[in-house]
């Protein structure tokens, strides 16, 4: 998931006019206790990095929670600061939002750079399956560290989407509304993608069996990846209107002899050029391990797994749920999102379905905001 | 493209019950003088490796050519058997059936792997751009050769569709009809995936930069390359009918600790372990530099590339044309082949647009081929 607005001169996506907004606070919460995890594992004292923005009333009962995707930060105000605007879903006035790092993540939760207290070493590929469940219960304590006891609502798209859902489903006494956006169980195909992707990192050499050094990480295997993802976070439409097969915006022609890697690799067209810039962009910013960690995280996720009716995992939810369909998203069709959505709702949860019409694909969630905004009004 | 009945016990697609025919001969074809290429290279005395099926008339005018796609062989009777059974497109009584290996492949003409007379080595990553239409060219010398003056019908699906099509196109006079299935220029999404697959492939140390032994080739890039191109040729439906989120049949858990890999690999589920099988089984049949050379052939490909106007290109066409889509196919999406077909058909040129319903993906008119036949009646 692309968590930043992705920009290439003269094709991304157009600056918002929306000024990146400064956490109130952004810190630490160590767990004071070892995190059961569903695998039977443990992680021992695990900390949470986490931002706020806005205040805390004082009858603690205006927090909200955003979820952040795969690749995504606590700094919500500078992935998603269009929600927060006039008239947005979120008010820096009246709320106070929250948002917690994942585990797994290199972004200040403890993940596989960590150092695991009980061998001293780095966790490396070592570190432990952290499934969505795991995350909401050691967010519900990081809550309880703050004093709040219930959530005005949560929000999140794709994987952040699956903890909003999660929330209601483990503790329905404390949410009221969640937000539920481009997402259902993966299917088959997006189980497909990250599969490839894993492969890809997998396969670079320099991933050296998870025990690479920070600074040698696998490189072109996590670029690769990235841009297979990419690829299933856009759609053909957008593609085919931003770059169509236009050659290479730096000149290369792939039509010509012009190449540097004789005559099986030619100069390379636009759209190969972007996922090839985004590759590059992303390995400045993401971890190898982090990144298969939080695939496995996304790909385990069904809260129908191990259950045998619907009803005896959503009839539990209490809160009121919408859940947000992409029109162009392949990766999390919106007939997917609407059938997951008729099936808690025939468990007896109030819950709506709306559509985004967009040609962003996926992505559009981010890269759209303003639109978000105005279905979510 | 998968030229074979792709099978894994208990999911592949069911044997078709037709016996894969012999040819009546196979053999090879050396131009008499050098090939001049689009590119403005040449290949000097070129081989082209054919089969043929039935017997050409006394009138030499029953002749039908075959194209393949992107990895298929001359042997059209193994991969497409069921296009001659009884009412089909093809009858072995009436027609003198001819399928050419293409240029850059590993299955008997000349490519990455031939020895370049020039020089005395064996071209390996200089071998050249060849160009569908330098293809179609070298095809009409081994027909003259045959003393084949004119085409009852060229068809192909994919790559084959786009020789099919240039043929009326370079050689108006020569061919009276066309099946042009599942294709239309590449788009941007599908330029993606064949920039990915090419990445794959040139990542993997053992590629050398090309210059690497025939019996040590590059057997993870190439089948992660492979199992990228599979994930394009069949749809979200039918995976998640054949996989949908179960677990690997060899019974490796997801969501458990059995892993090889450690915590942040896990057990594959179903649609990994078939991917990583297509995968393995692709590289015992194919060699990475012709899959390059053939990629970099389908994504130059489109006959207006340098013209201003369709009718400049497509109104010497004198052969009448059919045009398929398959609905579920999401790499050449069949709104684009029946837009492409309207283009065509306002040049003046008489075409008529077919759309075949199936969950197969691109990979139906292999996959489905008696639907593809009883399309075709």
């Amino acid at each position: 998931m692309s968590v930043m607005t992705e920009a290439r001169t003269g094709t991304g996506v157009p600056p918002t006019g929306t000024a990146l907004l400064e956490p109130t606070y952004e810190g630490d919460f160590v767990l004071s206790e070892p995190l059961l995890l569903e695998s039977g594992r443990t992680l021992a004292s695990p900390t949470l990095h986490y931002a706020v923005y806005g205040r805390l009333n004082a009858a603690r009962d205006n927090a909200v929670l955003v979820c952040h995707a795969l690749t995504g930060s606590a700094l919500v105000g500078s992935w998603w600061p269009e929600i927060f605007g006039l008239g947005g879903v979120l008010s820096l006035e009246n709320d106070f939002v929250i948002c917690i790092n994942m585990l797994g993540s290199c972004y200040g939760s403890t993940g596989p750079g960590s150092v695991d207290p009980e061998t001293g070493k780095i966790y490396g590929p070592d570190f432990p399956l952290v499934s969505v469940r795991d995350n909401v219960r050691a967010q519900a304590q990081l809550l309880n560290s703050l004093g709040i006891r219930c959530l005005r609502l949560a929000l999140g798209g794709s994987l952040g989407g699956m903890q909003a859902l999660e929330w209601p489903i483990l503790f329905p006494e404390r949410i009221k509304r969640s937000l539920v956006i481009a997402v259902a169980p993966l299917s088959a195909m997006g189980l497909a993608l990250n599969h490839l992707q894993r492969q890809a990192i997998l396969h670079d050499p320099d991933w050296e069996g998870g025990h690479y050094l920070q600074q040698k990480q696998p490189r072109r295997g996590l670029a690769l990846a990235r841009q297979i993802g990419m690829m299933s976070y856009k759609s053909a439409e957008l593609f085919d209107e931003r770059f169509g097969r236009k050659p290479n915006r730096n000149g290369e022609d792939p039509w010509g002899l012009d190449n540097q890697g004789g005559g099986l690799i030619g100069g390379r067209f636009d759209i190969a050029g972007y996922l090839d810039h985004q590759g590059q962009r992303f390995i400045e910013r993401f971890d190898a391990n982090s990144y298969l960690a939080i695939l496995r995280t996304m790909d385990t996720w069904d809260p129908l797994n191990g259950h045998t009716s619907p009803s005896a995992v959503f009839g539990r939810i209490q809160a009121r749920l919408t859940f947000v369909g992409i029109s162009s998203d392949w990766l999390f069709p919106p007939q997917a999102v609407r059938q997951f959505a008729q099936t808690i709702c025939a468990a007896g949860v109030q819950a709506d379905y709306r559509e985004m019409t967009s040609d962003h694909g996926h992505d559009a969630f981010l890269a759209e905001q303003t639109e978000l905004v105005r279905l979510l009004q």
